[in-house]
């Protein structure tokens, strides 16, 4: 993290998203709260990190607006996490980034895998167009480019790639 | 990234991914070697660091065989960096990552976007179970499970989700 940042990065979706879920262990805090979890001795076990390090980084989760406190009990007052809407707009991520983990390996040497929660069966996550339902590897089909928004240093970087809406 | 790492994490695919793609100049590099960038030059001007820290990230892409180098000049014999397939499978979580990005934004506010190459069309990346074409938006119907290979501490984990595949 940090260091300096190329003028497109504040524009940047992919750059903003890393910036905000980019930090290891906010991931797998994420993934703890995708499995249920909400507490905070809950996440520290799960986890197996300081008491320090867990406060900062579910400082940084609430500040992104990805997790929110509730308190759960009073006299002592007691908060637990959940996840915000937004927090939840990330599972997508984290259940691509589990099957590219997956795809490595036969169905036989996975350790955790998604399944659907009715049939049990394993579930083959891909990334499509929901317009078209096309999926998305193919990186000669599908390309990054400036969009409406982009700066000049960002269309710099893609002049030839101009969407449509912006062509008129 | 250090620190202790709980029993199961080992075998958990998004703790493995997070630890090779978890780094945030990790998927900056591979952005641009998706948009076509290959050379030490490139990536440093496009990124803005220094040519140590450029020289670390690199070395671990070639370590975890998401790049590899290719030699493009002789005398003297200088290299370029170029996706390999398992670098190349990784796209699918760029995009999503990116699109993540911009669903926070309303489409004119958008400055990078994915478009179809042919018809310069904005497209929608949504994640998919392949076999039912269902989408794995829902936290309630599709869950992690343990996988056929799982740990003691990892069934713990997931004591009521085990996979019918495993449940013979």
């Amino acid at each position: 993290m940090g260091g300096r940042i190329r003028a497109e990065d504040k524009e940047c979706p992919l750059s903003t998203a890393i910036e905000q879920v980019g930090e290891w262990w906010t991931l797998l805090i994420l993934h703890d709260a995708f499995d249920g979890y909400t507490r905070f001795d809950q996440f520290q076990e799960n986890l197996g990190i300081s008491s320090s390090m867990l406060t900062s980084r579910l400082k940084a989760l609430l500040a992104d607006g990805l997790l929110e406190r509730r308190p759960y009990q009073t006299n002592p007052v007691r908060h637990e996490y959940v996840l915000t809407d937004l927090g939840r707009s990330l599972r997508p991520v984290l259940v691509a980034l589990a099957a590219w983990g997956n795809t490595r390996l036969a169905p036989e040497e996975r350790s955790m895998i998604l399944i659907d929660a009715d049939t049990g069966n394993e579930v083959e996550p891909v990334v499509i167009d929901a317009k078209t339902g096309r999926r998305l590897d193919d990186s000669n089909a599908y390309v990054f480019a400036a969009g409406p928004a982009a700066s000049t240093a960002m269309r710099n970087r893609y002049p030839d790639r101009m969407p449509l809406s912006t062509n008129r």
